[in-house]
């Protein structure tokens, strides 16, 4: 594409660089910030520098936090006996989005995925371990460790890893979220795979 | 949406206020930039604020520029006495790429639509008026206004206005762009208006 202007080329690159926004994506959103007034173009720059230079990882579960540990791990109304291991930071925030966990989180940073070069010493495991460990050492043992990854093939592997390294701990229930219809969903339109787990899964119709 | 991080709201809240881009779009952006390196952020945040701040319109057509008269309206290559009425500066950069045209242009910076509170005297209409007269006293009168206005309700208003008030000068051809089947289209599922048009306007078929 021709840009008349070398600062509209630059923006559109730098936008475009983003995933899932292309150069025609991106020229539409340069000429809605030179539509807008001024100050909306500086307050995005503002938060997106402020953002990626403030921002901390919490210490004790490696979710994003303004500050060393998180408000999830911070906070006296959660029960620390219980860490559900996600993925990302989005994947809390999905799960706090749900209103019906009240335990405490752990962030992979990623899933097992030996073509992206991605093993399980790039992840958080050890992390996990270690924390397991300690809770233990401090008397208030780990009681479950639910493991919520995404059901793919990376995903997968990475809950069969983690599962061998915690059967080593005594006490400590593992489990998984469960696989099955979404609500809403058609079940004529559901993969085999999906039917055939919930239908294996089935619980007593009173739950 | 709840967020751990304020950094992360403030900054998902300013990229969610970009067309076409919601709550979703804008969290999995700032988590893109969270795991690339910092200085794509600063990067990305310079180049918003600078095209924003040093932008500037082409004092003769009104398309952005780095400069106070644009690249195209500089050129000695160029035909002055061909002027091609767009829309936005968009549209001059889809003109551009199509390598099919010579001459100057004038961005009117919208079209009229009484809806939106868009009248004849917001648009660079005046401006086009004047730009005509001023060559036609500096002796090199524009030969040909081309108006490549979207076939919109709101394009084809503009366009009538715009013939409307040019029929004032003498030997001033008014065209407009073709309407007709797009070059890839399908006769069979092109709309009857389009398909009427491009009848109506059918040329022989050497050219």
């Amino acid at each position: 594409m021709q840009f008349s202007s070398k600062l509209i080329e630059n923006a559109v690159g730098e936008i475009a660089k983003l995933p899932g926004i292309g150069q025609k994506t991106a020229l539409r959103l340069v000429m809605h910030l030179l539509k807008a007034p001024e100050e909306q173009s500086e307050q995005l720059s503002k938060a997106i520098v402020k953002m990626r230079q403030d921002i901390k990882f919490c210490q004790k579960c490696h979710h994003i936090s303004d500050e060393e540990v998180c408000n999830i791990c911070q906070s006296p109304r959660r029960d620390g006996a219980i860490i559900c291991v996600v993925e990302e930071s989005q994947d809390v925030m999905a799960v706090e989005n749900t209103a019906q966990y009240f335990g405490h989180y752990h962030v992979l940073g990623g899933v097992i995925s030996p073509i992206e070069g991605i093993g399980p010493s790039t992840l958080k495991i050890s992390e996990l371990i270690r924390r397991i460990e300690k809770a233990k050492e401090e008397d208030e043992p780990i009681k479950e460790v639910i493991l919520a990854l995404s059901p793919t093939m990376e995903g997968d592997t990475t809950a069969f890893y983690l599962t061998k390294k915690l059967r080593a701990f005594e006490d400590l229930k593992i489990t998984t979220i469960a696989r099955g219809i979404p609500v809403g969903g058609e079940l004529e339109y559901t993969d085999e795979v999906t039917l055939g787990r919930s239908i294996q899964a089935r619980v007593s119709f009173a739950d």
